[in-house]
């Protein structure tokens, strides 16, 4: 297995903060803080026109965290893929201190769990092919 | 509902490709172009040192496109978060051609689906996909 993927939706949030950039970007921060995850970049952050909301993706050491916010509807979605396993976290009590969320969803899918290392080696010969070569639908 | 997210693990993919870059890129662009997706900023790309794998992100205006390789086992993970429904694709056939990949597993999860009144009540349970989508062998 190649780690887990919480996906957590969370509804019934305070439709404000979740248009406010800066409420965002302190809340992806606080996982990677709390769960002492590596950023390998910069992450990327955008605040949709209006009274839309915002998305943001954090490209990490152990592979992502991605966010977006729908204040039209009081929910956001976080997505946080590790590809080493990470204990259960309060993920509802945060979402609430920080978004005011009501209640929360969440699974954990595990990823790549029939991944059996040297298999993939031992059986496909390297073949390098510039992607120009490759035939087009 | 906020729309779904497509969760694929592409297994027995060619190692070599899952080191390269520019084949990831290709991949990725195929997936924006056949889809008619809006990539907002800039893709943020990653390569990790020696015979490890890539990682890229895509921030869309439809949410978001990520993948990560495995080079030592022959895997690749994809994410397409999607926040309107798109239809069912022949990702198998596009991870065969492009990464070699031998067989993929392959769930869709709605996302936010209690969003709007009188939504459906179903879990968020994994939702396989239908069995002409698995290429399994």
């Amino acid at each position: 297995m190649l780690g887990c993927e919480w996906i957590i939706d969370a509804y019934g949030c305070d439709p404000q903060r979740l248009r406010e950039l800066a409420v965002m970007v302190h809340l992806c921060d606080t996982i990677v803080e709390e769960l002492d995850l590596t950023v390998v970049g910069k992450p990327t952050w955008h605040q949709f026109p209006g009274q839309a909301g915002v998305t943001g993706m954090y490209l990490l050491s152990e592979s992502h965290l991605a966010c977006h916010t729908y204040p039209e509807v009081g929910v956001a979605t976080l997505n946080l893929y590790c590809c080493h396993r990470i204990q259960e976290q309060p993920w509802a009590e945060l979402l609430r201190r920080q978004l005011r969320a009501s209640h929360c969803e969440i699974v954990c899918i595990p990823r790549g769990q029939h991944a059996q290392a040297g298999s993939s080696e031992q059986s496909l010969a390297p073949l390098p092919i510039s992607p120009d070569q490759e035939a087009r639908r």
